[in-house]
C-alpha cells in the first residue's frame, strides 16, 4: 500500500476490520479531521457510481439510481483525544484496540465498504461522513450540513453507525440541562442571623430530585426510561461567610414523546414551589422518535435481525428526526467502551455488520 | 524624627492616633512583620522599667513590680494584604484611613503608649505583640508563644486589643468546621438508574441545616448566639455523569459553655440519621468563657464603663482562656470595618481608649 505523506490512502478492498485499523491509524481528533476527510473523499471519488460532495471536513456520497426509497448511512470521522492508544493493535483473540475502534471508525469502515462493494443497491444510498461530533454542538458537521444543505440529509430512513453492539437502537432520548440558582445574603458565619443561606435554600430542590419518580414509557414497543438528576452543585464564598448563591445543575433525560417545550415545562413544574431565584436553560437537544413503525425501518429490522432496543443517550439521530427522517443507531462496538483508554471492538463484529447491511441492501 | 532605612523608628511621645498612623505606614502584611517587630522592640528596649523578650517576630515586654495581680495586653502586628490603602490618611473629620487602622494598629498604638507612659502601674503588666494572626492558625505567633513560652502569657486577666468599638466584648464563641461527604456511584446521566446520585444524597443534610434552630445562651449576663451553617457545597464530575461524591462544608459557631468535644458530639448528633459517608473535622477552635465574674474583669469593666457584649466571632482570647486566663476584647474601631478597603478608625476613639486604660492602670 502506498503511503503518501500528503494523503493517507485507503484501500477499500480490505475487509471492514482491516479498514477500521487503517482508519484508526489516521489520527482525527475533533477539529483535526482534514487528513481523514481527504482520504475518505479521495477513496470515494474513485467510485464511478457515486456523486461526491465536500463541505469543510464533511464528505457526502450518493447513488442516484431512481429508486423509490433512499437510505442514509451516517457517521462521524472524529474521535476524542488519543490516550496512548494509537496506532491500533489486533490481538490474538481477534480484538482490535485503539482510539476510535468502537466510536466509531468501525462504523465508518462499514460505510466505506458498502460504498465500494454495493454499486447497485436495492434502495438509493446516501453516505454522510462528518466532523466534530465529540465536542460542543456548535462545531458538529451534521448540524452544519442540516443547516446549509438539508437536501443532502433527505431520505426515507437513516442509520447512524454509532456503536450499539450490533443491536438496533431506536430513536434517542432528549436532554435538557438547566441551572437552578438560589439566592441568599452574605454575612460573617459568626453572625449568621444577619444573612440568609443560599445553600440551605437549595434543600427543597435536592429533596425534590431525591424523591422524583422518573417515567418509563413505551414507544413503538421500546421502553424509554427518563431521569432527572443533579449533575453538579456549587455554592459558597469562603469558610467563614454565609453563601449568597448556590447553583444546582440539573440534567433531564426525557423520552422522545415529549417535545422540547413540554420537557422544559415539566422541569419548571417539578421545581415550581422551590425557592429558585433563576432557572437558566444551559443546553437542550430534543429526543428522536424511534420511527420503527415506518416500512423502511421494519424492513431493516427484519433483515438485520435481533430485538430493537431504545437508545437512552442522545445521538445525532435527533437531527434526522428533526428533518422528518426516521433514524436508528446500528453498528459494531459496545457503547460503554466508547471514549475509554481501553477502547476496543471485536473484528468479527465489524465484518458481520458489513455483511448484514450488504444483505439488506442487495436482497 | 530620624528615618533610618534599616529601622523605622517609633516616637512613643506621639499621641495614640498619631502613633497609629506611623504604624500603618510600616507595612506588615502577615509573614512580613520583621520591620514593625524590630521597630516595636527597639522602642520598648529604650524603656528601663520593662523587660523585653523576642521570639521570631513576637515581642513581649513586662513590668516586674511584685504586684499581686498581672494584666496581659495583647495585639497582633500583622494586617491583611494592603488594598491601595497605605500610607494612612487623616481626614478633616478626624477619621484615620488605611490598612490596619482598625484591625489593629490602633490597639498596638494604645499598648505602646501605655508601655511608655505608665512606668508604675497599679498591676503588673505584660505587653504581647505577635505576628501572623490574619492567616492560617499554624503561623499564629500567640499560638507559638503559648506552646514555647506559656509563662509569658500568664496573668490574672487579659485584654486582647481587637476592635470592639470601645465596648467590652467578653470571651468568644468556638468554631468548628466539618466536611460532610456523601457518596454515590457514577453512571452516564442517560442511564442514571445504573448509578446512585451523591448530590441527591445530600438532600437530608441540607434539610437538617435549613430546619436547625440555633441556641441562644446566657453566660455571665451575655447572650451568645450559635449558628450551624453550610458555608460551601460542591459535587459533580461532568454535565453527563451522575455524581459519585458531594461535600457540604458546615461551620458550627458555638457558645463557650460547650467544650470542643461537646460541640463535635452535637454536630454528629444533628446529622446522625443522614447518609454521611464521612465526617471530617477540618478546623476546630474552642470558645472562651467571658470570665466577667472574675474580680479583675469586674474592676476593668467598672473602670472603662459601658455594657459588656458577647463576642460572636472567634478571637485569640480563646488561647488565654485555654491557659486559664480570663480574657476580653477591648479596643477602638468598628469590627465590621476590619479587612475592608475603606478600613478606618476615629482618631479620638484611639486616644479615648488610651485614656480609659491609663485611668484603670493608675487609679
Amino acid at each position: 500500500m502506498d503511503h503518501s505523506p500528503q494523503l493517507p490512502l485507503l484501500d477499500l478492498s480490505l475487509d471492514a476490520a482491516q479498514l477500521t485499523a487503517r482508519l484508526v491509524d489516521i489520527p482525527s481528533v475533533s477539529l483535526d479531521e482534514k487528513d481523514i476527510a481527504d482520504a475518505v473523499e479521495h477513496a470515494l471519488r474513485a467510485l464511478p457510481h457515486l456523486t461526491v460532495h465536500r463541505d469543510g471536513n464533511c464528505v457526502v456520497a450518493r447513488t442516484d439510481l431512481g429508486h423509490a426509497e433512499r437510505v442514509v448511512l451516517a457517521g462521524h470521522l472524529d474521535t476524542v483525544p488519543i490516550a496512548g492508544n494509537v496506532p491500533s493493535r489486533l490481538d490474538e483473540d481477534g480484538v482490535l484496540w485503539g482510539c476510535g475502534t468502537c466510536d466509531m471508525k468501525s462504523g465508518i469502515a462499514v460505510m466505506l465498504r458498502l460504498a465500494a462493494t454495493v454499486p447497485a443497491p436495492n434502495r438509493d444510498l446516501t453516505f454522510i461522513f462528518y466532523d466534530a461530533e465529540e465536542i460542543a454542538a456548535e462545531h458538529n458537521g451534521l448540524k452544519r450540513l442540516a443547516e446549509h444543505h438539508p437536501q443532502w440529509l433527505e431520505g426515507d430512513f437513516a442509520i447512524l453507525l454509532e456503536p450499539t453492539d450490533l443491536q438496533v437502537e431506536g430513536g434517542c432520548q432528549g436532554t435538557l440541562r438547566v441551572l437552578l440558582r438560589t439566592e441568599g445574603e452574605r454575612a460573617h458565619s459568626a453572625r449568621a442571623w444577619m444573612g440568609s443561606n443560599a445553600v440551605h435554600a437549595a434543600a427543597p430542590i435536592l429533596a425534590r430530585l431525591a424523591a422524583y419518580e422518573p417515567r418509563r414509557v413505551l414507544i413503538d414497543g421500546l421502553e424509554y426510561r427518563e431521569g432527572l438528576n443533579a449533575v453538579r452543585i456549587e455554592g459558597g464564598v469562603a469558610n467563614n461567610v454565609i453563601p449568597d448563591g448556590c447553583t444546582v445543575t440539573v440534567n433531564f433525560r426525557y423520552a422522545p414523546d415529549r417535545t422540547q417545550e413540554e420537557a422544559l415545562a415539566h422541569v419548571r413544574e417539578v421545581f415550581a414551589d422551590c425557592p429558585v431565584a433563576e432557572l437558566i436553560v444551559d443546553d437542550h437537544s430534543p429526543g428522536a422518535l424511534p420511527g420503527l413503525s415506518h416500512p423502511a425501518a421494519r424492513a431493516f429490522i427484519e433483515a438485520v435481525g435481533g430485538e430493537p432496543r431504545p437508545k437512552f443517550g442522545w445521538t445525532d439521530v435527533a437531527r434526522f428526526s428533526a428533518l422528518g427522517v426516521p433514524a436508528v443507531n446500528y453498528a459494531p462496538g459496545d457503547p460503554l467502551l466508547a471514549h475509554k483508554k481501553d477502547e476496543r471492538v471485536l473484528a468479527a463484529q465489524i465484518v458481520e455488520c458489513e455483511e448484514r447491511l450488504r444483505a439488506w441492501l442487495t436482497a
